[in-house]
């Protein structure tokens, strides 16, 4: 990258104090700034490390006049930081537009304008993929399949057949989107495999991380609403539903049939039982295991869950055993 | 899908009452059909939803007259209904036979009749392909492999070298079969790698989940039994043993040497030690970890696992903390 | 393979006691060889296994006189056949050198002597590939990156733009390294993506697993120091630092900017919270949760994570809840 001091608060927006004409070639914490990046501040506790950055400027709320950076003001820096970032991320990830020679696209599909189509990529039949989308190398995707406008699709994903997905969606590499849920039916001490013949459905503006398993219904559809974001390795099964704007940290593992309501935020490495529901708004702490319906609003923690000043105190009485123990050993 | 209900009740069994040649043009949930849907119920217990289904046709155990339904009767519907749901799975599923043009299968290589070998798939030497197999998209398959007939693999799979498969296995997208398992000896503080020189012999009807891994054997081999049925973002790792008909749901994380008996149901997100046995019949709770060998038919839950009548009670008394902590406190 | 036990002693070292001319075909475990198969035992305490197994020859510390085997005699069994096992894998992973012809690798990329490139690998552009190193097939590489000498990467492999990869590397199949960190900013119930334009740094002697996701840094580097080994499904977040020669057991599941000493091993199934600091030569217990920063040289467990002895007593203490809560009911 290389832009002026100037360039970048026409990206940004913010009042440039001082050398409107600097040239900064790079973008960094400001804890790891070398001369030439521009770095930033979210606020007031972080201005110390203003003064002893390397960073030839930064973008913070006020000028800090004891250093002599270049500053770009602005009353929201790391919104405005993440205005530069984007215009550097998708520089960097510019792909050629078309569909390389070696992509195998069946002649009953459809590609919209303006798209990118990687090779070794496959789409088979009547599968309708939308304008200004990109694909990476070694995609899959089945027949019947719908991808909106401007999605992006790392390598390696798989995305099988009769799956519906929104405008900008971003798949990370090595998703699996469309596989068999886990249904068997038990005869005589052998599993019966139920087929599994439902769709998925996902909104739009969606985020789906690396080695995410979304299943197929087994009837009906497997639904992850608009908005939502769902972080690396974890698993969504058959016939789950997810709210809007949902956030799901690493390793959420849903077992089939849950219902997340709207604006949930599950942390890191949280099991659900099948069929449990989760209200609208609830947050459930990381490592937690959730075997019974939560009403919206809830803040549960812990393995069974439970409401999470309730787990922090049996938490506490916990490493108060020993203590506990002394003291009724002699009763 | 288009049938009347005299052909389904053809693929299914049962007896017709009501309109034979009505046509249904989906499947669908009891809940959740529409118009021109077949649907079913299990049992008794859902005769009420019957009555408010838009469903055109239901499949159940007995009439239920106060409906205008058409009928198929059997006695064990759900049963029944997935005749019907193999056939519509199967039905659109169909690919074509053949080996795609742009598929590398190493000439020192055979593949059996009736073959579906897609795109990009690579097949390395001295490896045989049984009949009827399907192998979707962007598959990896090593040498001196055995695949047997009826299997079906799905997009980007990695089956490295030395791996024997069984007939009618199904292998979701993304799974890796083969890599080498993780061993190490220490010595003065490095990690000097074991090799790992085992091989992998899975059974026939064996389902392996989306992005499991199953290591190949540092010595010997890591066997995965007929009849078992492996979730999602599971982990057997290098010389376990899984025995016939067991079921380990998603996220199960064996470590190196775990023999697990026949007829094991291990819940989700289970961890199990290096060389601990699970004896046959055993069922281990959701979340549990388990550090220590297991009787056969045990029942346990837990971290440290324990047997569940006895982890339940913990749960309990564990809730009880505050109370049992405040009548101490004075002592 | 096929060697005379004279040829394993110059491969493995040690001294042969009886028939040096006898000749092997296979290596096993003690316990399941057949004739024909040298095998090997660690220390004096499986002698025993010796008389009964049906190895033809045997690599040991001693000469068990009671057997009529052929010994290979040396200090140290264990690590003189992992010599042997070097070799044998080697020859098993031989690939052809050269670049297949369907690989599409970019004018702009470099690759170095004696490298092997498989079936529809894809090499962007501005990448350099070190030489012997071998890319096994369906591999995506992306802009900018570097890959070090005689590394290994298994099939369906995915490494984004700008991730820079030492000598000597094994990745493992599946693995995706550099995608985009999760990292949103909330603003009014919607999550705005922070974007992801830091990179990555692998150094020398890393081992990656099958299914482990690197992510890259939101801005500077996620660092994977040399000698780190990773084991399958573990999810390392952006920022995240590694240092030398630590171990990190399946699912260990780093949230963003954590730093992890030299030397430490982690166990099956961790979490570890974002930004927390494991200090040099730390263990962590399987399936802890770790909420805080932990001081070089500590062992905990648990969850939340505690001073392993601390962590042992207090679940011995809960299995003595019943006791304890009969013994308060009546206060």
């Amino acid at each position: 990258m290389k832009y002026t001091i100037k360039q970048i608060s026409e990206i940004i927006g913010g009042k440039v104090l001082g050398d409107g004409n600097l040239i900064v070639t790079g973008v960094s914490s400001i804890e790891n700034a070398e001369k030439g990046d521009i770095s930033f501040i979210k606020n007031e506790r972080l201005v110390s490390k203003v003064l002893q950055t390397n960073a030839s400027a930064v973008v913070s709320h006020r000028l800090i006049e004891e250093s002599k950076k270049t500053f770009i003001i602005t009353d929201n820096p790391f919104l405005a930081f993440i205005k530069l970032l984007k215009v550097i991320s998708d520089n960097k990830q510019q792909r050629p537009r078309g569909i390389h020679e070696s992509a195998v696209i069946s002649n009953e599909s459809s590609v919209g304008d303006n798209i990118s189509i990687g090779t070794n990529v496959v789409i088979e039949g009547n599968t309708q993929i939308g304008k200004n989308v990109i694909i990476y190398p070694n995609v899959f995707i089945g027949t019947n399949c719908k991808i909106g406008d401007d999605s992006i699709i790392y390598p390696n994903v798989t995305i099988r057949e009769e799956v519906t997905i929104g405008d900008r969606v971003v798949i990370q590499s090595g998703a699996s989107i469309g596989d068999d849920g886990f249904g068997y039916l038990q005869i005589k001490g052998k599993h019966v495999k139920i087929p599994q013949v439902g769709t998925i459905e996902i909104g739009n503006d969606v985020s789906i991380g690396s080695h995410v398993t979304i299943a197929r219904a087994a009837l009906d559809k497997t639904i992850i609403s608009s908005g939502v974001k769902i972080d690396n390795h974890s698993h969504i099964a058959h016939n789950c539903i997810i709210g809007e704007d949902s956030m799901l940290i690493a390793y959420a593992k849903l077992a089939g049939g849950v219902k997340i309501g709207k604006n949930v935020i599950i942390a890191e490495d949280v099991g659900i039982t099948d069929h449990v529901e989760i209200g609208d708004k609830c947050m459930v702490g990381a490592a937690s295991n959730v075997y019974k319906s939560i009403k919206p609003g809830s803040v549960i923690w812990g393995s069974p869950a439970k409401p999470i000043t309730f787990e922090k105190r049996l938490q506490v009485l916990i490493k108060k055993l020993p203590d506990i123990y002394r003291k009724v050993k002699g009763l």
